[in-house]
């Protein structure tokens, strides 16, 4: 077809008054607490015309054209505005976009997905971990988040099985057996444990810091991420299943 | 923050008039023609207001929220409407969205990529074959659109490494060595024969066709791609790099 649809009604500034979309960004915030991956809910309000009132949802919300510079600054405000958190690892996941997933009209979603530390605990009051079991959660969620959630979880798996990533939910100082706990909670199976040390020493994402942990057992070496270190490839994937 | 935005601003319906962003799809559109990997390229149009005029652009426009379902049907109605294709591979790429990528405003797009057969060349008159050569085509693109194909080649070539995908760039019939030639045009380098076979055979995406080609070699089997698979994860890369 010669018209090609960005012609047509665009033109002049003035003629793209059509009907938009809604645009939203929402943000699927995992972090390893008491042992369990969880992710960060918040609930929708009550008031007249709300929808999905009072069903947990991911934190999200509009794109502010005044305020947000690109889709990724807006993910990061609302991660800073649900959890106080700055500088987590922040990955774009998809964008959801349909007719009816929102009942206020055609409405399409970019969907983040965030990784915090176990230590970040100061969120906001109107949002709260949920417990991750049998790759979902227990509650039903609004709008089409619970499939958003499902990729997510699904896309997290498949990246600690060839990636550093996990790194990213750890303290700022940990131990291997830590960093091995918590690949084991994300993959749901136990590792073993020579080959995650050789694999996440080799991968040099990690490095010594200069104290031990002392404990009921004998001391452990501490370690911290390396600073400005981009998640890295593992060449295999560990225990690849079957 | 406890006041959430999609709260504040949503409510009745009639709060929902605040700045939208601009909602586009694009299709960066993959086929073998003539032994090389190209992309499919639109010129924009020169009209007055018109950003980029002449400049060729990734094929794509608004959703118009009154004809499509959802993102992958507004990008399979782009790429019927661009190439008369109906039934390729179309995977969503990614989203880029910010307020000064579209000099018309703040515009957020949802990337597909698309690969259609060789044999598929009735596109529209408005579209051109780009050749793609050092990750690249030669002309620079509107928008951040080189941005974007970018992101597609590099995804293409990392899928080829452990997928079927290039199945999808085959006509109907084809034999292995096309087949090999295809993997090869995309990675840019040679594959072991014999490996190939292995691994293609044994991934059973394709199947023998009742005739042989003829030709001045030897009479070569015919292959079709199995219908309704899904590509096809292989276990471990061709010829991992280094």
């Amino acid at each position: 077809m010669a018209g090609e649809d960005r012609v047509q009604g665009a033109g002049q500034s003035g003629q793209l008054d059509f009907a938009r979309p809604l645009t939203t960004v929402d943000v699927v915030i995992f972090a390893i607490l008491d042992d369990r991956l969880q992710v960060l809910l918040v609930q929708r309000p009550a008031g007249e015309g709300e929808p999905f009132p009072l069903s947990l949802a991911l934190p999200g919300g509009f794109v502010d054209v005044a305020k947000d510079r690109d889709l990724a600054a807006c993910a990061a405000r609302k991660l800073k505005d649900k959890t106080g958190v700055t500088s987590p690892y922040l990955e774009q996941l998809g964008s959801w976009g349909s007719a009816t997933r929102d009942p206020r009209g055609w409405s399409a979603t970019h969907a983040y997905f965030a990784l915090i530390p176990a230590d970040a605990r100061e969120i906001t009051s109107d949002a709260r971990w949920c417990p991750i079991s049998g790759g979902k959660v227990r509650e039903k969620l609004a709008f089409d988040h619970g499939d958003i959630l499902t990729s997510a979880i699904q896309r997290l798996r498949n990246k600690v099985e060839y990636t550093s990533l996990p790194a990213y939910l750890m303290p700022a100082e940990f131990t291997l057996p830590d960093l091995q706990r918590v690949y084991e909670v994300v993959l749901d199976r136990p590792l073993e444990k020579s080959a995650f040390r050789t694999r996440i020493l080799s991968a040099d994402i990690i490095e010594p810091v200069a104290k031990m942990r002392r404990g009921p057992n004998r001391p452990a070496q501490l370690y911290r991420l390396r600073k400005g270190r981009e998640p890295v490839y593992f060449v295999r994937t560990f225990n690849p299943p079957e």
